[in-house]
């Protein structure tokens, strides 16, 4: 496996492998790697030549009062994981390389990014589209993988890999848990034993949203309050919403017919987690 | 020449040209060619293998009050134009294709569009960029043209396609004029007479900003006073700004030193014109 800081050798090693006629397959990730990550790898390894995985961990879509700083870092320990799931090329860019003195360019998904965690997080998804569409202009991918569990952020990439003509293919991959069902993510090591227990509630609130789709259930309004009646049993689980939307435009949905996404953002402790499931009428 | 309408048509053709290993040189244009977009073909066609024109009235960068509907248009006329140029390819995609419904992602510039043209058009620069970033990915350009005459628009794509990590060379070829000094553009059309009489105006006092700076003067504030009692003795021309601003950031110089831009806009009879020039301490 390569690994590569500067965006100028991925830039030249990309030219190398179109040259070549290699297909591209990409997993922009901000590192602390998992098996979800994992996950988007083998998918890539399937149906591309390539596997180009990225770390960068993104000050543009974090907050004023987020977690930037204090996200898990170990590069060591990322390289070791991608190397042995068959990456082949490992990027890292800098932040100063990424976003240098006098930046100004941004690019946003008007419209997907003030819903769900846009209301509470306003940056955010201008923070991932840019980031995603620079990468994407330095990779040059045929396929790029994003994962289920941050809903949002695939629905808002395919968006704008439509609307601006990009010519890549986005693949938003499953929900991987853990053995009890808490949804993979880098910030799971911020819980304490106490809260990581707790935060299996949203799994569980989930699987009774598609319980009731299921026993034929079509009403949002009760979906939500029984999923809310069962995480306030639990202290230590702050709800930061538990919405049922339109899976192309987001927007809330009050009788679901079709599919619909269930989607939820809750504060454990103090750490913000997020979970999903797409229901079907 | 070939004329291609719909977006994946040109897609597929820029791919098979990038697989034979064709450089593409690109003119993005709003259409009713004059000299000027032929000084950008020309060029293309000294440094790349196959030249595309586009033309597309971009409703995106014009404002309610400004004049996208009259906006000329002619496509017979540009066609013959293009195809004595020596133009291989004329893109001519359609509004409804370039926006269709629901259409949400937008590419701004912070810091670039809220200057000069940008304080009375406060959303046009972000119309050009989205629709030019749109073009850039479907075209696939080694190069891309464009006229100094528009010389914020240039500054601002050139700033995207850095920022963005695009793989684009931005050439922003000189001003071309009439034989009287006006700046080519293809609103010059709108004028009467005695109003295209008196916006030759413009241009002369670029000329006194160049020729006060040859003489030795670095004080802004005075060359810009001088400009506008030159201007102020045509009735029918309407300052919107004259600003000498640094050419990189577009910020207000008060003292000249290196390089600087002398920009222009102004309201002709009811038409809105820019000029401009470089000048050097």
């Amino acid at each position: 496996m390569k690994l590569i800081n500067s965006i100028s050798r991925m830039a030249t090693l990309v030219k190398i492998l179109r040259k070549e006629g290699k297909t591209i397959g990409f997993v922009p990730t901000m590192g602390y790697l998992h098996v979800g990550h994992m996950s988007l790898v083998k998918a890539a390894k399937k149906h591309t030549d390539v596997v180009v995985l990225s770390i960068f961990v993104n000050p543009l879509q974090f907050g004023p009062k987020e977690d930037f700083k204090k996200y898990p870092r170990d590069i060591k320990r990322d390289e070791a994981l991608a190397g042995d799931a068959g990456v082949d090329i490992m990027f890292c860019p800098s932040v100063s390389e990424i976003y240098p003195e006098g930046y100004a360019t941004y690019v946003n998904v008007e419209n997907f990014t003030d819903k769900l965690c846009g209301i509470s997080r306003p940056e955010h998804f201008k923070g991932v589209a840019t980031v995603v569409a620079k990468l994407f202009n330095i990779v040059k991918p045929d396929v790029a993988y994003f994962g289920q569990k941050d809903v949002q952020q695939a629905i808002v990439i395919k968006k704008m890999a439509r609307d601006l003509n990009m010519d890549i293919e986005i693949k938003a991959m499953p929900i991987i848990r853990e053995s009890d069902g808490l949804a993979m993510s880098s910030r799971n090591i911020y819980l304490s034993e106490a809260e990581r227990r707790e935060a299996l509630v949203l799994n569980r609130s989930l699987e009774k949203a598609s319980a009731l789709t299921v026993a034929g259930e079509r009403d949002s309004g009760k979906i939500i309050k029984e999923m809310k009646e069962l995480i306030s049993q639990k202290p230590m689980v702050k709800i930061d919403y538990v919405s049922i939307v339109d899976t192309k435009d987001l927007k809330d949905i009050s009788v679901i017919s079709g599919e619909a996404l269930v989607a939820i953002a809750a504060i454990v402790g103090s750490t913000r987690l997020i979970d999903n499931v797409i229901v079907k009428a």
